[in-house]
């Protein structure tokens, strides 16, 4: 369905950072975003007018969400996946489709899909009692990592064991009826690299330029595009992965492939996300399409954008919690220090770890762009005394 | 008042394409917008969840929509000044404050205090009657252009006369209690330049490149940034000029100058506009900060960010109506055509003449990218087949 312009309706399910940020970008195209959120309070919630309010776990609410819209799309992988098989029953389109989203949401299922096609990943194993993790953090050399298959999130549902001692916590994982797991080798990388690419209904792909990712206690913290010193052939190798993954597995929409490099040069998948990413962040401020912008398009079948970075440099900085609890004097001070930051709050209430915003800088020298960029994320953060 | 996140209420009054492009900076900058617009279909009011629904002259609707707010701002100048005065009684903040909206609401009151305060002006008089108006003619040479003080827009309450029986299409603009009138000479100017400048309560001022603004029967059509081949000299006198006014008005908020330039390298001042402008479009796709993220840090007396191009030409084309009873056909071929074209949709119905978005594009080679905008924009209106 289409509003009086013309112009179609994008219904986006999950109300968090990702799906506020659509909005902007669905403002400058024309395109009328609607939203599911669980609650009014939610970040995209508070700046997206045609708001549903219910649970992405509630057919009726997703299909009510759904109606009239051109597409469904998503800010989280948590729709159940046979909610979105029915939606897609009755003439709606979802992207990506559930068929894809399953390798989004079970990791198992993603590396037995990556491994059938052909994707370098690390060695893995299912796992399915403590006796069969032991042998294989023996296989593994004694040190493996283990995942839940399903929910993991930000660090939690992994566990990192380097001693057969340390199986104890993860006991409980294999409780009752509990969770499908797998272990993977502890991959011996020099550093993260993300893939981020974006696929259309029609086949048409785009990928930006291969990003550094910097984990802090297994969460994103910052990324720098384009990965420093990065040799055009691993660079190649890594678009060429996650373009063969969004065309092997019909993802649609934008998708991040998190990658590990190794010291040899290889690189293998760690993770996938359908749906924007904050390894993309940095095209808001740094790309002449953007992860938000490519994302609508993609999912609403239009032609892709120009996936050019607009400056030599880019390095964003996830905001991770503040010890202040406002945190609107720190940033004023930080526009104060240095014009050129680009700020993005989520809207968010403080709270310790949480993700509240970003910063980007962009230009020619990366020692600077770095230094600029964690100086103003670690102000807004209360790291820095004024 | 601000919210649960520390974070304050700017309430823009005017539900235009103006304050619509304000809520993308709003969103990334974490400030909650609030709108008064006289319908839930203006253009602002699709993407502003927190819209009052209310006519700007109603006293009452403007106070409910300014309660709570940090700030009121605008999408137009078509707020009553006593109106705002009373607001400002009342401890809440109005910038632009209406002391210097006077002089962007009324021409004759603009040309004393731009006379007054030393800025180049064209030739101006007072106009009283018809026989006066003869006079007026004859001492500018048998050309001029005659405005009515208040309420001209894109060409509308403006005459270009050049012979005294042309002086009967405005013969009307003198009947019982019509508008105060003026007369300005007919510049020669050899093309027309645009100061872009926001000022903030604090006193902190900044300027972005001079434009060049190409008008088709009296609206924006075309803008050039920076202004190819200008001077240094005349850039700088037009900067000089822009940061006078807004000191010297008191002016805070985003403010457009729009020049004359003649063939001699001067700079008189056309028009005054105290709010982000058409003329500044560009600088969403093509400054680091966009003239809608800088009016908001203006009005909410954040420190100002930085107005650096981000490409060595930006240029802007209108979208003014179409011969598409709906654009997003031929907007979706543009994209395929183009993919490095920013298009920005206004959310409006087609109707003729009426500005219904725009596009930009940034580049290293002024031919490439104006004829690039160019076309974009004439697919789009229906100029170009297919």
């Amino acid at each position: 369905m289409k509003d009086n312009a013309g112009f179609p309706i994008a219904t986006v399910i999950g109300g968090g950072q990702l799906a506020r940020m659509m909005q902007p970008a669905a403002i400058e195209l024309g395109v009328n975003l609607r939203l599911l959120s669980v609650s009014i309070d939610e970040s995209a919630a508070r700046v997206i007018p045609d708001t549903h309010i219910g649970h992405h776990t509630d057919a009726d609410a997703v299909r009510s969400a759904a109606d009239g819209a051109s597409v469904v799309t998503f800010d989280h992988e948590h729709v159940p996946n046979e909610l979105l098989a029915q939606l897609q029953t009755g003439d709606i389109a979802v992207h990506p489709g559930p068929h894809a989203l399953l390798y989004a949401q079970d990791k198992l299922a993603m590396r037995r899909k990556l491994t059938d096609i052909g994707v370098p990943c690390p060695r893995w194993r299912e796992v399915t009692d403590l006796d069969n993790a032991r042998e294989v953090l023996t296989e593994f050399g004694g040190h493996a990592v283990f995942k839940t298959a399903r929910g993991g999130y930000d660090g939690k549902g992994v566990a990192v064991v380097h001693h057969s001692d340390d199986l104890a916590k993860i006991s409980d994982w294999f409780d009752g009826d509990g969770p499908e797991i797998l272990a993977e080798e502890l991959v011996d990388f020099t550093r993260e690299l993300a893939a981020l690419v974006a696929r259309s209904p029609s086949g048409q792909a785009a990928a930006w330029p291969i990003v550094q990712t910097v984990q802090t206690a297994g969460v994103c913290d910052e990324v720098i595009a384009p990965a420093p010193h990065l040799s055009e052939d691993t660079a190649a190798r890594a678009t060429q992965i996650a373009l063969t993954i969004v065309k092997e597995l019909d993802v649609t929409g934008v998708c991040a492939v998190e990658l590990f490099e190794t010291s040899d040069g290889a690189v293998v998948v760690n993770e996938l996300a359908m749906r924007p990413h904050n390894s993309g962040h940095w095209t808001q401020d740094g790309a002449l399409t953007s992860q938000f912008e490519q994302h609508l398009r993609a999912v609403l079948d239009l032609p892709l954008g120009d996936t050019t970075a607009r400056a030599p440099w880019v390095v964003m900085v996830n905001v991770l919690g503040s010890s202040y609890p406002d945190l609107y004097r720190s940033y004023l001070h930080v526009m104060a220090h240095d014009p050129g930051v680009k700020i993005h709050m989520y809207g968010k209430e403080v709270r310790a770890g949480r993700k509240l915003g970003h910063v980007t800088v962009t230009g020619d020298d990366l020692d600077d762009v770095r230094s600029r960029a964690r100086h103003a994320a670690d102000f807004i953060m209360g790291r820095i005394d004024e």
